[in-house]
């Protein structure tokens, strides 16, 4: 195949990119109060955002790194809210554990159900979620009103999710859903106001997975 | 199926969202010098990031916005640097005027050529990508090397992109190569600084159908 490899090819290297950037935010970042667990998550969230401000909105249960890494080392299957998250997490680090990543708000019977019920996709695919992926990581970057869905479940003991990473990002019911999901005591990785969106879900999970394999 | 449909179902509506966020988009970002038919890439980009500095750091050369409507309505092929951005971009829209979605970064002989060059997916990506969607438009929202490569492509009279979105996120030459691309007399939109990321190409590229769809 012809790729015009008479062009000098520039020696830019994937690993060393990340190791610079990485080098670069925990200068930058300077003093902060995370844990040291906790950190990875924030360091790949500002890398995926170059957002210090959203990086430092970020709010851990006490609980959430160890449920995250306890949850993918045991196989449990991860929830996306959207494509955009299940494309982004990286695969082969779960299914060394046996797990997958699922999303459900395009199947044809969660857009059946929102139709027939006059409400979003997002809130019946955490319906679907919470039956067929028990005891799983839910991701959402999109959806407020799947994380509004997913605490009242969580609430009324119909849902008992691993881990919840909620960083919706939005003008309507983002940040409200956020201080919800603060009140709860479940293992949780959220953070303060309207920022958040697909690579924030996709960073923490990802921070956790390579946690998990780390553990050998 | 049961979705458990006996609990209430909240009577949120995905369009009435979007209308409210719009109008608070507005409200709050107050005064701006983005032309009119600028404005609904600006607020998408927005809504997609609740960030109005980054909406407020987005630049656009003169023909952009035309240059992209264009290519949409010609059915010319949108190439996504990755999965994220693929995968958001709405399909329907652009279907409609015999476009697609192409990525290209996890072909196999990419991945091959990117090893036996020592070099990123990303930068052999936008080498195939140039020789099999001549004229479409580049959605770049994650990788400043296939961004750069891009640049150097147009400069040496190899690549004729009809639009290059150009927004990729990061510590290590993200910002540079929007510099460079600002440079350039080819239409594009970038912005200015480290942020971006796969929402804001994916906001921009479905603004700009939704204005091509418009036209009837």
């Amino acid at each position: 195949m012809d790729f015009r490899t008479e062009f000098k090819p520039l020696t830019v290297q994937p690993q060393e990119i990340e190791a610079k950037s990485f080098e670069m935010i925990t200068e930058e970042l300077g003093p902060h109060d995370f844990t040291e667990e906790q950190y990875p998550v924030v360091q790949r969230v500002i890398h995926a955002s170059a957002d210090f401000e959203l990086g430092r909105s970020l709010v851990f249960h006490p609980r959430a790194i160890e449920a995250g890494i306890e949850a993918i080392r045991a196989g449990r299957t991860v929830v996306a809210d959207v494509q955009m998250v299940q494309v982004g997490i990286s695969k082969p680090r779960l299914e060394k554990f046996g797990g997958k990543v699922n999303v459900y708000i395009s199947d044809p019977d969660v857009m059946e159900e929102a139709k027939r019920l006059n409400t979003t996709r997002a809130i019946i695919s955490v319906r679907k979620a919470i039956r067929e992926a028990e005891g799983g990581i839910f991701a959402i970057g999109n959806a407020p009103t799947a994380l509004l869905e997913l605490i009242r479940l969580v609430k009324e003991g119909e849902a008992r999710p691993g881990l919840i990473v909620g960083v919706p990002v939005g003008f309507v019911s983002a940040a409200e859903s956020k201080e919800e999901l603060l009140q709860l005591d479940v293992p949780f990785i959220t953070n303060i106001g309207r920022k958040g969106g697909s690579p924030v879900a996709v960073a923490a999970v990802n921070a956790l997975s390579l946690m998990a394999e780390k553990r050998g």
